[in-house]
């Protein structure tokens, strides 16, 4: 190696031993007759020292002409530092040095390689691999590895199989859009990029593999919103003669170790909520359960007030923030703004508060008298001195905006502490959702969910009421995984086909290979996928999961490092038949 | 879990136990009064036993009525057997079934699933999740994962970092075929999967990486030959601030940690051979030593006797079978068809028996005389006893074809011993290719390729000369990696991209980032990628991949099970503008 240790690793033990170093020079200060130069690499910074006097000539003349981003060599030995830097773990030592060479130059870099930079977004992802030298994004790559390599220890540990499953796949017309690969050999056929390798670790089930994981990357040719790739990698996994309670706890297990062993934090035992519970508390079917602020339909006390938006709504909704009755105008003219926001969708906001002295005032007093307001109130459970805030609508929407609030006021409560994690499993989902623009059912996750036994006779009675065995793992209010039982028996399968309104023929051609599989001997499985890139986003810290990403693309789904995608030449296209 | 137990858990200590076992009906033996069933998971076989007398009425008739492959749940008391089993490690009891459920039943399997089988290659293909149920192949992917899993461990403990690089690139006319991907949001354009994540890795080492690995899906749109897939797995590694000699001892390494973790096996450490030496004693750049059988050029003395064929040609070479000069006509005949065969394509075999009395025979013998066949004898360092065989022609395709009849030979004399391994390194390889078709230099390896420190001169003068600081991993005759020091400044860069004929156009167009990167302190590095397949292959001691990847496609590049590629709908193609 052109080094003998690296700039992390130098102590105060060192002193005296001639070392090399190989690294980035982070910062030159040049004092006349001293210089000093940082260099870094990915394991810290160790600080070189050059004296006018005894530095040989030309390498003192190196290190003065040395750039931002210089690649080094340089040897000397291990001094104690008279003014000790304690912010590093090297700051005890530096390096006399006595020979050096510039291992390549640098041109000045188009921002500041430091952990705040001047470079914004498009010219970071040009220069993406200069970004990645940062120590944040740095970070975040290495935190990536802790995860994936503590994923298969704990599941090697419990004698799951990795299993790599095929990229090149078929293109189905269900869930979302496929990117596709024109086939050559078979000119006017296509390959698939998979979005899951569902079909095939169930198929791995049937060949009695029994326990299956994989770390693997799926796609999707799906709109960019803000915060999704086109591709991205999830940990896959599939367990035979399992029941749920097994998956629940086999799954939640792997997500305490990762806590445990990569953040050192016990997350205990993950709670289980029905999802029905979850909309009804929460709003949503992936609640943050780091606070209460549970939401109460206040609609049987609220009809027939005269108060039109009320009574015309299908809902009424009320959530408590407790200790806020002395809001000012100005504060719930926020409020208002918040879920008047087109993405919340609300039509104004209704408060109550509930004062100190046992009265209230609202801002729909006209209409409600002391006593109503006290049995809202009461039924919302609010406290002297505490806010109830109140949404209405139709219920679904209404649902959604409270449950955008209940966030905010958390938020605005400091009650979403970053450090605090609160894993909790949602369960029970509907099996199936009605589309309007298709008029039919849609898989609310997909065909291959098996509903709950109980449910099984509603599928063909009211297939709306049907609920799915499935299962999401939240974790303060992200859904981090999701998974279900699946159907195993190909009677259930067809009828499932059928309910999303498959013909036998559509059933045959997409799903032929699964439903002959099924009768060879399928065992009872079930399984679950976990969003990996938006795991490490969540142990990171942070919301987005673009700087988790090594090479990440921008909303429009394009790499502008490289510039793709981009044309292909006219050979190519003819040898394709495009 | 319905099961307490897996079917190869359970032992003589385990008499006396209630146990759930959940599996497959491997066979059914009913003897009236009697009944057994082999039951299979994946951990092993686990016999189950019913007696007419004291199994309850209807789980006796659930045994009867049992069919291969039915998927049973089963309780009982593991008892001692009468008579033991000692070929399989649950050989010692049964269990005596006390309940019983199918789990799911079993339509008669397409073919057998035994260790062999009676299925052909293209209906096992069809029923891959069947034919994956056979022991032989649960044994192939279980290898596979445990040379993953060892891979990772001996990596990650020298502190390399796995980072995941796009799957969705960029198409580089360079090197073999893309598979392309059309873009729906920037229509018209294309991204491309990778062959390898070579650009991104160097860009990682200009990140300060400094140490990489990925196991990593890789695709070439190529013809496939028996033995290649159009997607494929490489153990992808990049190193910074190392010389050759570090990167040969990290991932020699790697491959002794694999075969000592995974085979138990002593490797010892791994010889260096120079390309120039492999081509001259082997005729290939990928010897197998495990034997000597050295090629010899004896066209110094066979020129001007007037045997024509030899007269004619480019070069003579001979080889030393030792101890054949017993060979009968016979035996010479399927030798002289062997080198024949169009894919060796020889045009005759020419021999010398060196026999026991001290005299020579040859097929020759008209042109040389017993004099001139002991000069052949003493120069290929033929003993007594030995037989001497010859092929002649132009240079390459008789290097080619002799090192093909010595793999041959190696054979016949049992010295291709598939339990010992003999790994080798083949360095310096030339640098360059011309290419008579396109009337240019190709890169042997790839673009970034660095010459050998000594040949860069060269690279102006005579770049068919120069060598490459490449190497390449073989073991037993087979290339499982190969690698290089890479070109880390722009300058060296663009002589090569010159060299290759690419315009200064073309060079930005495609690789502009690189020559970019090489602007901002890229330090020196090299790295190594392995197949990995072709790995798991050769552990697993056979010569095709196939059935070591779970799921792979047949020579047309189809997935026979899911009929991959397909047809996509009218509106895909639209979306896409196709």
């Amino acid at each position: 190696m052109l080094r003998s240790h690296t700039c992390g690793e130098l102590r105060i033990s060192h002193v005296g031993l001639k070392v090399s170093l190989c690294g980035w020079v982070q910062k030159v200060r040049d004092k006349g007759k001293m210089i000093w130069i940082d260099l870094r690499d990915r394991y810290g910074v160790t600080q070189l020292i050059f004296e006018e006097e005894s530095t040989p000539n030309e390498i003192y003349k190196m290190a003065r002409e040395c750039g931002r981003e210089f690649v080094l060599q340089a040897s000397g030995v291990v001094s104690e530092r008279s003014s000790k830097n304690k912010n590093i773990e090297t700051g005890d030592v530096e390096i006399v040095v006595e020979s050096m060479q510039y291992l390549n130059k640098s041109k000045v870099p188009p921002f500041i390689i430091e952990d705040k930079t001047d470079g914004g977004e498009e010219l970071r992802m040009k220069y993406r691999y200069l970004d990645l030298r940062r120590i944040p994004l740095q970070k975040n790559l290495k935190l990536r590895h802790s995860l994936m390599r503590e994923t298969r220890n704990y599941l090697d540990k419990k004698d799951f199989v990795e299993i790599e499953t095929p990229v090149l796949i078929k293109s189905t017309p269900e869930g979302a859009r496929d990117f596709i690969v024109p086939s050559r050999m078979n000119q006017g056929e296509f390959y698939a990029l998979p979005q899951s390798p569902q079909t095939f670790k169930q198929l791995l089930m049937v060949s009695g593999f029994d326990k299956y994981y994989q770390l693997v990357k799926c796609f999707r040719d799906e709109d960019l919103r803000a915060d999704r790739q086109p591709e991205f990698t999830q940990i896959d996994c599939e367990i035979s003669f399992a029941e749920r309670k097994d998956i629940l706890n086999t799954f939640g297990g792997l997500i305490s170790h990762l806590f445990k062993s990569v953040l050192n934090i016990d997350i205990g035992s993950i709670p289980i909520m029905e999802y029905d519970d979850a909309i009804k508390n929460y709003g949503t079917d992936k609640p943050d359960i780091r606070f209460e602020m549970k939401i109460n339909d206040v609609s049987s006390i609220t009809k027939g007030t005269g108060f039109n938006v009320f009574d015309s709504s299908e809902i009424v909704l009320a959530l408590v923030a407790q200790g806020c009755s002395e809001y000012s105008r100005k504060q719930i003219d926020e409020l208002t703004d918040f879920v008047c926001k087109p993405q919340i969708g609300a039509k104004g906001l209704v408060y109550i508060k509930s004062n100190e002295d046992g009265s209230f005032k609202s801002s729909v007093d006209k209409f409600f008298d002391q006593k109503k307001l006290a049995e809202i109130a009461n039924l919302s459970m609010a406290n002297k001195g505490d806010l109830i805030l109140m949404l209405a609508g139709e219920k679904n929407s209404t649902y959604n905006a409270i449950a955008e609030l209940r966030l905010e006021m958390g938020e605005r409560l400091n009650l979403r502490d970053p450090s605090i994690y609160k894993p909790l499993w949602v369960v029970n989902f509907p099996l199936l959702q009605w589309d309007e623009e298709s008029k039919r059912f849609h898989a609310m996750h997909h065909p291959f969910t098996s509903p709950l036994e109980d449910d099984i006779d509603l599928l063909d009675k009211d297939p709306a009421s049907v609920r799915a065995n499935a299962y999401d793992l939240v974790v303060n209010g992200v859904e981090i995984g999701g998974g279900s039982i699946r159907i195993y028996k190909r009677e259930l399968q067809e009828k499932m086909f059928n309910a999303l309104g498959f013909s036998e023929k559509e059933a045959k051609e997409q799903f032929g290979f699964l439903l002959d599989a099924f009768q060879y001997g399928t065992p009872p499985h079930g399984g679950i996928a976990f969003g990996f890139d938006r795991i490490c986003a969540l142990f990171g810290g942070q919301e987005s999961i673009r700087d988790f990403i090594a090479f990440p693309k921008n909303t429009s789904g394009r790499d502008v490092m490289i510039d793709s995608p981009s044309n292909i030449d006219s050979t190519q296209r003819k040898e394709l038949g495009l």
